[in-house]
């Protein structure tokens, strides 16, 4: 069954623990396989200025929306800044990592499949 | 081949030609199947106040985050209120609408399998 998943004050939401996800960076599921969804996920990051996601390559795909501060995003070999609005594809196996620029910590929405493998 | 989908002044983004969508609202393409995302599309939708999404139910979920302006979210027989940073999850084979509820236009980013039946 669907819902609606509150925020409150700043980049906090309603039933939702932020957890621990790199130095400093913290992942918050905003609909995820516990709440029922089968499809995709969606979670927010939020990482330090200066600090960065992992940098990875898996199967999946993200399509990724900046909410917030600004990015320096690897795909591959190559790198792009990004800010507020943005939106990123990470294709399938490609090398990804985004780090906060700063001054203002990044955030963004992320999705993943929820069932991969 | 991943990239950065820039956005442009207000909503808008470089290389998306929004398309309408129903009466008066308009559907952006930020990743998408013709962009080669084989997982996940994600859209934004913008919304005249007083309008409304499609009223409907299919078997594919939604992931959604509210950007700006109020909506009026029914799910299934329910319906609640939602504002900027809040998520929707539209279940299954859920009816489902989202209504613009002013002043300001409803702008929303909305996620669906790329491959869907």
């Amino acid at each position: 069954m669907g819902f609606v998943r509150r925020r409150v004050a700043g980049w906090r939401w309603e039933g939702v623990a932020p957890r621990e996800y790199a130095d400093g960076a913290a992942r918050h599921v905003l609909i995820g396989r516990s709440d029922g969804a089968g499809d995709v996920e969606l979670r927010y990051f939020r990482i330090p200025a200066g600090g960065a996601s992992v940098l990875e390559r898996h199967p999946h795909e993200h399509a990724v929306l900046i909410l917030h501060g600004r990015a320096r995003v690897r795909l591959g070999d190559r790198e792009e800044e990004a800010g507020p609005g943005d939106a990123v594809f990470v294709a399938s196996g490609e090398l990804h990592q985004l780090t906060a620029l700063g001054p203002e910590d990044l955030g963004f929405a992320c999705t993943a499949l929820a069932r991969r493998g």
